[in-house]
């Protein structure tokens, strides 16, 4: 009996979902959820595409074990959360810490009434990194685990840049700061933001499109005023990038579309128990959790479709309510034996 | 109320988990329970012994929330755990790999039939380790996570070494060999036991009480000898050496006493899923965990506490049964809000 899935939202999680799942011989996708029109969406494994609200609607219920909720943390996932739990058990990514608390707690009253059963915040951070750092604080009392994220592509940093008027392309870099990862293996723990991570932009700029009058070339001196207005924009703009060191690098098209569309990331958690020893501070516990990632979308799939399996064996014993990956123990991760990586 | 902790074993790590109940709001001594002649035993904390099978005999199991085993696995941990749990629940950090599988059956039948909850192996390999190795696996579904010991000490093999004729002090250091972790760092998971790690022993031969003549220096060439003895016994070894390459390194005491007496240990986790493009391997996700201790007893016993937590919240749960670290799910090893992790 395979696990049944249903995937919401079709965008870079969405679809690598739908390519995990293809592959898997465990997971059965029983269809592709969207709140776009049909017509513009095209599957490479020719999965069949519904109206996000004909989950409400009809009888997929029966039909579905877990649903994937791919929505972005920008579009409205806790929404949509919200109304699907009253009939679905889901598994997300949502990513915004600062209304997590707020967002467990109403899921928990659906799902408790509704009795489903929800994993939130399933990717890798917040997922395997939330993981990490209460693991580290549990068995380091005195250690205060510091997160580093990067060098990697920021989707939601990128975005912001695009709604610029005058963009066309851009990719955000999150680069932590050597200097800090080094200062916080030693145990460091006291940072500002700044000191932690710097943000570097490519940008592309539609000179011709925003400038341009009747399609000709405006001048370089047009251009670079363009540029500067631009500069200005992403190192000021508030809580993405003005408590920042950050770079902006504009670049021709070709240059963007050969070097900067990848989506890679990666990340650390890094924790240290310091003990004094002839009036100096020395590392008397470290420990560290490192990841590297070709494709953010493609791992945070992995790590949905891995506790969707876990929300699966927890429904049948009966689970209900909110939880995140605290909640959750390894074991139900794995199909098959658990003992040998004991 | 504070959990109450009864400690088994007053070697390395019982002190510790007893330095650091002392220093804990949260947990209580009871008292600790040997095997040994109590005049024997000392503690800096004026603790109070008991003898081992006090246990058996008496109402302790009132008073005991949790019990720490921190008897040797190979000085028969099995046994105390089974007589134990019948009264008792525990908490232990056995570390015989190939024993577990049998431990973990017949302990649990010993804990359903108690009503008593066990956890085993909740140090950091078999423990932090485990769980690392599982869930890597269950996030990437292609990679063998491969496990790197050292550099730092092995008990087990120290002692191995000390148990030969002529032997007065010794210390192994476990070293794990770069160019495998270079070659696991890219995907590689085919080893040979010799190719991950050495093992580098430094010995401190009792040339008088083993060679004198009535406590007379015996002749270098005797020395020679006894040194040719010792180093072949150590490397034909079986299990312990024999597959190993081993450095054997002969020191005087001074030299020991001054640089071999410490426990550190480290080790990592590492796990790749590669994916060929241009028909070459390219690392696609990369995962590592990394531990470095100045103290392995030290940090096991931090361990042993975070997981005595756990084993007290999941008793009140109504909990029964022999679990591991994939059992637990992280929240139950943190005192207070867990959310703030994620």
């Amino acid at each position: 009996m395979k696990t049944k899935i249903g995937i919401v939202g079709y965008g870079n999680i969405g679809k690598s979902i739908e390519k995990n799942v293809a592959k898997s011989s465990e997971f059965e996708l029983v269809g592709i959820f969207s709140r776009r029109d049909k017509s513009t969406l095209h599957s490479p494994f020719n999965s069949r595409f519904f109206e996000q609200k004909t989950l409400l609607d009809n009888g997929f219920c029966e039909q579905i074990d877990v649903l994937a909720l791919c929505v972005g943390s920008a579009f409205d996932l806790e929404n949509s959360a919200l109304n699907l739990a009253t009939r679905y058990n889901t598994v997300d990514s949502f990513d915004t810490h600062a209304k997590m608390r707020g967002y467990i707690s109403e899921l928990d009253r659906v799902n408790k009434m509704s009795g489903t059963l929800s994993f939130v915040g399933c990717g890798w951070d917040p997922g395997l990194f939330s993981l990490e750092r209460a693991l580290f604080s549990a068995v380091m009392p005195s250690a205060d685990p510091q997160t580093f994220w990067g060098k990697g592509v920021s989707q939601g940093h990128s975005e912001a840049i695009r709604k610029i008027k005058g963009v066309k392309f851009a990719t955000q870099y999150t680069v932590p700061k050597e200097s800090a990862i080094e200062l916080a293996r030693s145990g460091e723990t006291n940072f500002a933001t700044r000191d932690k991570h710097e943000r570097v932009c490519y940008v592309v700029l539609d000179y011709v499109g925003y400038l341009g009058n009747c399609g000709k070339e405006p001048s370089a001196e047009d251009k670079l005023e363009l540029q500067d207005r631009v500069r200005r924009q992403i190192v000021e703009m508030p809580n993405y990038f003005a408590d920042y060191d950050t770079q902006v690098y504009f670049i021709d098209e070709k240059e963007y579309l050969e070097n900067h569309t990848k989506m890679s990331h990666a990340g650390q958690v890094v924790a240290v128990e310091n003990e004094v020893a002839n009036n100096r501070a020395n590392v008397k516990n470290y420990a560290e959790f490192r990841l590297k990632l070709e494709s953010n979308p493609d791992f945070t799939a992995q790590v949905m479709l891995a506790y969707a399996r876990a929300n699966f064996a927890m429904q049948k014993e009966g689970e209900t309510g909110a939880k995140t990956v605290l909640d959750v123990p390894v074991k139900y991760l794995i199909s098959g034996d658990c003992l040998k990586f004991v």
